[in-house]
């Protein structure tokens, strides 16, 4: 189906990140694989092209876009190839919004010129061990001590740690009794702070290049001036800006299925069975319209949501909508992929595999298949 | 989510229909429903009110309208009400395109007057006994003799049939032999016309309102005035606007699936179970959610495609992709709202048990699920 | 699969039934679903044949079996057919247990001779309007007076009702303040009882010759001698035979889902499309396999339960997950074969549009999948 | 549900192989998935334990038994922890068929030994680089010279082959022209033969500890004694024994299925979400429920063929069924016990992850979900 969300300037970058993902990503994917992490030198590099600055405003050397159709772009062409950017997304997408909305003046030009260039790599640390999405129960305490707070705690599931720079840490810094919401803060902490450690890297079923760890804070010295925004108004900050996190995992989810459909079809058409192409089966055709059909509906919802975006409008519950749809069919139409692959299915070193793998999580983070549907029937 | 396809036009023509429906074809329905038909009267109302002459050139009295935005408009409130007109949509969406695309300007004078006014309903026959939608089986025949074709057989399936006056007969003018697509034109067969006779009215699980019978030709002399464009080439033009023809079907089942949850919604904020309203439980809230999800999918994948239709660029594929996606999600999404309804959903009397009960054939006429598999696997 | 659970006393009680369907049901099944309901005659030849004795003790005229492997071979023949017994099962396999745990010697004396020669047929009435299987709400109400009950209300879904002439009513006898579960009891009200009044026929999506009717109670008088068992204690009686009354609901699902294939197996080889018969298509081949697979689980589940049930020790959550997994396997194998029949799966006459339109209530009579999921969760 | 298919003698077994399991398995896991293989030790204590000899005669040291029972508690107990035994599945219900049914005395009398100990482990080569299950396409190729058979090829997807002593090569020995099935022969070939070497272990989704790899033949000299049965003939030998086969994938299926339930309903026990338990949750208990209902219709269906195996009279049709639905099963249980624990799903620490991406190639190998498909739609 024709799509008219995109400029010329949008095709134009397209074809830039394309011949990236092919020249610098894909011949080194497999060791980026084994080492579970994309290097640092690939995130300045990123830099270097002006990608990781698409949103941030020009006074800080940054392009000053507000949508997310540039984001767009490069969540199609990654899926494409089935690879990753490892913690890019985390980077533009979720941290960035933040530190737009909330950082000082001051924060802002120390920060956001590392930020454009890839020197200054970030990561967001909400979630503990033990605790899942329900930041009433974060434990991590920052004890204001004159001009600093002494962070203490330990955080689990921070994607692109390994190789962050600065992390937006949330934690406790007052105890708000009754108030599920109130207490809680977000510090700007750089990584060679001393008593701030990143643990052990965390086994995932997919995502292999995208690093996902553990760290711990042992009385580290914050400076007060790190704080994020207002103290105790983390939780107000954290929920702004989930349409777009939502809609961003919507549009990569799509442009997963659109890329299985792609392998898929282009396999069926050389693979033989019994004599005759596989693509001349009734079944192979049936299951590939079906993909085609879910998929082209989640295309069309995912359109609409990014020019909502374009426009400044769009709400939380059409995010919610478009992640648990995209989602959904990502997994439906990816799974179908793989069975018409065979044993080939299984093996990493095809796309079809690593798109498999990497599809679980989507119905996971940035909030579950559950809470979105939680968001949505509010709303009913 | 907003939608941007309808003008204040389309938004005036919704009010004019939302109170037919309440004032004249609710209160009646029940009635209708043990009929078996819509009464000709009511058509002639439609006439009256200008709704059956929208897509009519001006010249025969119509609106001159092109494209589908309007029936869709009537498609939601009839949705609304879990009502429907009969056979109104075979005479405007489906006979309609045949005859502006083929009839000579005799046929059109003739006939397009009556057919605004709704005193000439028209119907189109092509299914016969033991055959199904393919056309080369097609047994019933016109032998030409002189000015007139002598025509034999029998049809089935004949939507609105009981009330008609006018119909499109498919029937095998020469044997064509090794053509498949060969030797079938149209005739247009007047109801008066001795020798046909409509037959058994057929009892089906849903659409107890609109007429579905069986028709027979036993030597029925047609004039030869009365072939609609060329011999031979009725295969051509029944394939000439199928794409137009599965929008509606897309359409309507997309606001069946909005419908179903709209009076859902409202069922379950009013019923109570174990003292709580039955909305208040989580299995409620999810399924109703996904409902939202999948139809809102299906809503952004319809107004995209009747956004094409008003450009005149709309693709067989892109409708076959409509109409498979959105009749399966309102054959899910009306199943699951029933289920809500616990016994009530079974009773004919509740919107939900006539939803549910109507749904059932949205995924087999018009081109059934496999038909619109094998034409997107086809482009694929 | 070979089965296990039969003798050769149901193999003959098969052959029997299945000619009584083949020579006096089938015949005149269209009027019985015209009529909206099976004729009191029918009833009665049943009786003359022993079917509704069967689980009768000897010393009331019946044939003393205690399991429902009679039923289970009833149910299998009635899907095959397409065809139902009207009242005969909720007589059969939900009043009767009742009766015999419940009812004192001189009301089985009164009362089961005409149960089993079909003069007293039975139907038990507890769903209230407004009101669901929330039994604690229930309001129609009887007021001792001496040797009398006086008894008040409304009662609707009552199954059989137009040709029962005995009623289990469920009223309440007291207020039971604080215990959801007190105060209700079981009148044994007779069909010419003054200010009793069989109300409209309800309208059903299918099962249409199986009456569903509204009762009223208007200041009847109801002989203290007919309360059945204990006052106060009908709460605790209707969740005793829960178990036995939902395993039956799943063998009959389940016979409709082998009922369905071996309709369809048989319509596919017969009809051709294109030239080729339909059984030859892949995606035909495909869906019947997966509609096997799926009901010989339901088939190994169910002999399982009823093998149980012979010795005596059929669990409420065996009973549960056999009721959900059978009539959600039901739900999709019966709408899998209408879609493979085509237009022909939407009209009544043909068996695969009944089992479709029959198919619906199954997953919600009897405690709706709903009500199986939490029964299930609580024993995990 | 009760279970009737184990004696005493598989619940003791069960008891040594749960001990086993905890004790020598789970403590070493993760370094055996990170070696990509079960260490060639392990194999040996199966040996001891009398593991590997269930199914072998008495006379070559084995235990003599000749049904899947002992194999399906192995099953139920590795599912339990969500570990794997590496290639043991295709060394005692794979490989060990073909020695019994078709090795020659003197070869049983070279290899059973070794077999039982776990000194001669063994695999089956069939699957070649760009061929599938499609046997015709085998190009491997085995030349016959006096006393010897050259064998030059490659081969595939060979599991357990990193650390096998004994390999069952499938391979052509003639053209066969015509004849799709004809000109395979299986040849013995020891790991330590020059020219056969054990190339890349390739990396798959899941079954991290259970190697894979590919083979490759150059010029390897094979002593003709070594031919297994006769030649031509390895077509029908290889399809001689797939009920059992399926039936063995069909139980650890059925088992994976059980252990997700298992382990996910421990973890809404213990996790608390907004303060509740996760368990508290409607759609917590709905999902649980739901896999609980799908699994016990696995687990009769499995159980009756696991009897009519023990009975040796298990069919082809009813052992494809079973393969087909349970891993159907266990592929959505699996996906929705993932869901539920959110991002632990994710890890591959948590069990449920392992059972995840180990669950995906059930529905692949041993034949496809399709091959199954087809062939019980041949018995229909």
């Amino acid at each position: 189906m024709r799509r008219t969300i995109y400029t010329d300037e949008h095709e134009q970058f397209r074809t830039l990140i394309r011949s990236l993902v092919q020249s610098e990503v894909v011949p080194h994917y497999p060791d980026w694989e084994a080492a579970g992490a994309v290097p640092k030198s690939f995130y300045r590099r990123l830099g270097e092209l002006g990608v990781l600055g698409i949103r941030v405003p020009e006074e800080y050397g940054g392009a000053g876009v507000t949508d997310l159709r540039f984001s767009a772009v490069i969540a199609e062409e990654l899926a494409r190839a089935a690879v990753g950017f490892g913690g890019v997304r985390v980077h533009t997408d979720i941290v960035l919004p933040y530190l737009l909305d909330c950082a000082s003046p001051d924060q802002l030009a120390r920060y956001l010129p590392g930020f454009v260039s890839g020197e200054t790599m970030t990561s967001i640390a909400i979630t503990e061990p033990g605790t899942g999405s329900d930041m009433a129960s974060i434990r991590t305490s920052a004890r204001r001590e004159g001009d600093t707070y002494v962070l203490n705690g330990a955080k689990t599931f921070i994607t692109g740690g390994a190789n962050s720079d600065l992390f937006l840490v949330v934690c406790r810094t007052s105890r708000a009794e009754g108030d599920r919401r109130g207490g809680l803060s977000i510090l700007l902490v750089e990584a060679d702070s001393p008593g701030f450690a990143v643990g052990r890297m965390l086994r995932k079923v997919g995502l292999h290049a995208q690093d996902t760890v553990e760290l711990s804070f042992t009385d580290v010295a914050v400076p007060a001036a790190n704080l994020l925004g207002e103290e105790g108004r983390a939780f107000e900050y954290l929920t702004g800006n989930l349409a777009q996190e939502r809609l961003s995992i919507a549009f990569a989810a799509c442009a997963a299925a659109e890329a299985a459909i792609e392998v898929t079809r282009r396999y069926v058409s050389e693979r033989r069975v019994f004599g005759e192409p596989l693509s001349d089966f009734q079944n192979t055709k049936f299951v590939l319209a079906d993909c085609h059909a879910e998929t082209s509906a989640a295309r069309a919802l995912v359109d609409r949501c990014l020019a909502s975006d374009a426009d400044g409008d769009l709400t939380p519950v059409e995010a919610a909508t478009a992640k648990l749809f995209c989602t959904e069919v990502q997994g439906r139409v990816v799974d179908r992929c793989v069975q018409l692959h065979g044993g080939y299915g299984y093996m990493v070193e095809y796309p079809i595999a690593r798109l498999y793998a990497d599809a679980r999580v989507s119905r996971i983070y940035g909030g579950t298949s559950e809470v979105m549907r939680s968001v949505i029937a509010k709303a009913l």
